[in-house]
């Protein structure tokens, strides 16, 4: 029973913090995430201590940001990211050389010691889709092709980051790199984007007709849930983030003609989930660790080489958009977010690097999560809407 | 990434079962839980195995069954409640005392020890109101009399258990009863209640016009959520259950002029999280150490001893509301769920009963849970409908 109330506080305090620091982010005209995840370093260990990351909350968190990709994805036609296919690949390839790098490089710098400064490259390299998606949503502007370049550009960058993340371990294992191996998951998992998002969607664009039939308004929502929870879950199994998995289930949605009542219905889930994904972010900052000049001057440099290679990379990959595109392009691939805390942890578990490593590393992603929004909000404010790619609705 | 993949899969799986014995129950006119239920009990470890009770599951199922009783608490007026209150609190009070009794003696026929017999009977006493609001719910019944007065003497009901689980708890430690001390405890729930009930339906009452300040759809929905979770959590504080909080939520937001638009938007809330409620109910049985005769005897007579002594209790309590409508709410007060399934682990871990009883406990809470539904559903429909008591409609 005590454990009950000590689950239900954290929730409650996640839920209330989150609607707290929103509402003062929209005060200050930002983006809600900002507020959400500032507030969850300030409930967090680092300021008051009120809740500390737990393996249920985490559970709210990662189901919030599976949602929440799955929103984005039903907002999301295959045949869209198709048509900008090969500038979101140049983004995702190029998004990820230039940062993985020049964090080696970095790296190598502060240690000169190659299978370690490899480890820490990784931690610059995978955007980070949730805080991005959210954005754009909260923008209305996922309909853009900015917007479809970046998320089409996130699936790449997923795919390439696990496997990068896999070399790196094995060379810092000092085992064998088999790249065989290495070959056969990279096969597995573009095979699983490709036939999902293919066949996917050609299945539900032929067979939707069944959805029709259902009474109950709640059963379309039902189903596509069903495919939603179901992919995000063999997504993890090839290696993949979750919230790819989910991606591709919403976009396969995005083809039946439930399309404008599943958006309606995923508002509420969203509203009650998705905080815990951003304030538990928030949470994961330890700002005690960072109390000295030496680490307030590794952070301000790992921030400024995280934010400033992957604008370069992205800016890069989608130059053929147009300059101004480009750099929002570039802006929406900055935020880093989970990926690099996932990174830090295995690296200290590893005993690759220290605390103080660790801790940089995790306030680098958070820092990149939280500067990123604000600036990709201005840019899309500034854009000429003329210029927007609305696409076809089916409301 | 392993924990992640391991417990979507939980998710998926839970998920995916609700919606199959979902469906089934459906096609066999039975209500939606009972499939739900069982459906936790073949994917659980009784049979396949599939999934296991964990923390991150509980916390869904704990949340999941909040909203439901938020969700109930938001078709229900206090008015409508107060003008019952004499039925609830006779049902409530009967209710507990008839199964209490009735169990005691049972147990003590079994095994001569009147503070062992204490302690199981305790787990005869708390109806789980989940069950039955689930059912009220889904047949759109929740404005009928009989409804009222048993949501209402689910709160009485709730109060009692906790003080007569308090009590037990005691003897069986040998330690002294505390009387003032258990005075105190009740004085403070029944307080809680009724302050958190008067009170807070007439701030809302007066207080509601800036809910219809805000111009975001989801504003007030998030302002709700925010107060269910926060009362949820203050009642376990105050020793009761979460949910009675989260009705009281209910309680108080059914007076906001938002009330239909909340009830719509909770739906896909419901949707998604009370089937963790239900199936994780479900897979909480182990059929396996039920698998003699013995065992199946003792648990053929505890599920009718506390079917019968509930039934009796509620039906007492009810008669001036006529037998037909008394045998409504002795029927709704059946199922036992989650209150007997913690009375069991209480008394497995303080060595009170062994496993046997542990098991016999556990799957006559959830017998109760699955063999009241359907008569309930029964009743309902046979009902007059003219007689059913409407109440005035704010939407």
């Amino acid at each position: 029973m005590a454990d009950t109330t000590a689950i239900l506080l954290g929730v409650f305090i996640i839920f209330a913090a989150a609607q707290v620091g929103g509402a003062v982010a929209r005060g200050l005209r930002l983006p809600d995430v900002v507020g959400q995840i500032v507030a969850g370093c300030i409930v967090g260990p680092s300021v008051f201590g009120w809740i500390a990351p737990s393996e249920p909350l985490e559970v709210l968190s990662e189901i919030g940001v599976v949602l929440l990709l799955f929103a984005v994805g039903l907002e999301t036609r295959l045949e869209d990211v198709k048509r900008v296919g090969g500038s979101a690949f140049a983004v995702g390839v190029i998004g990820v050389v230039v940062p993985f790098v020049g964090g080696a490089f970095w790296a190598h710098a502060l240690e000169p010691d190659w299978p370690h400064s490899l480890f820490v490259a990784a931690a610059f390299v995978a955007t980070s889709a949730g805080i991005t998606a959210a954005v754009l949503k909260q923008m209305g502007a996922l309909r853009r092709t900015e917007s479809r370049v970046i998320l089409g550009a996130a699936v790449i960058d997923d795919i390439l980051a696990m496997l990068l993340l896999g070399v790196v371990v094995a060379i810092q294992a000092g085992g064998p790199l088999r790249v065989g191996r290495l070959l056969v998951v990279a096969g597995e998992a573009i095979g699983f984007v490709l036939v999902v998002g293919w066949f996917g969607t050609l299945m539900m664009r032929r067979g939707a007709k069944w959805l029709e039939r259902t009474r109950d308004p709640m059963s379309p929502l039902l189903v596509v849930l069903v495919l939603c929870l179901g992919l995000a879950w063999i997504a993890t199994r090839f290696g993949l983030a979750a919230i790819i998995g989910a991606f591709l289930a919403g976009m396969i949605a995005s083809e039946t003609r439930q399309r404008a009542q599943l958006e309606e219905q995923m508002q509420p889930l969203l509203a009650l989930l998705t905080p815990f994904f951003f304030v538990l972010t928030g949470a994961k900052v330890e700002l005690a660790r960072l109390a000295t000049g030496h680490a307030l001057w590794l952070l301000l440099i790992a921030t400024l080489l995280a934010l400033g290679t992957k604008l370069v990379g992205g800016w890069l990959g989608a130059l053929r958009l147009g300059p101004r595109s480009a750099l929002i392009v570039g802006v929406g691939m900055m935020p880093r977010g989970e990926v690099g805390i996932v990174v830090a942890a295995l690296g200290l578990s590893a005993g690759v690097f220290g605390d103080l490593m660790y801790a940089v590393i995790i306030a680098m992603s958070l820092l990149t999560s939280v500067i990123a929004p604000p600036f990709l909000a201005v840019l899309l404010k500034a854009r000429n809407p003329a210029i927007v790619n609305r696409g076809s609705e089916a409301s």
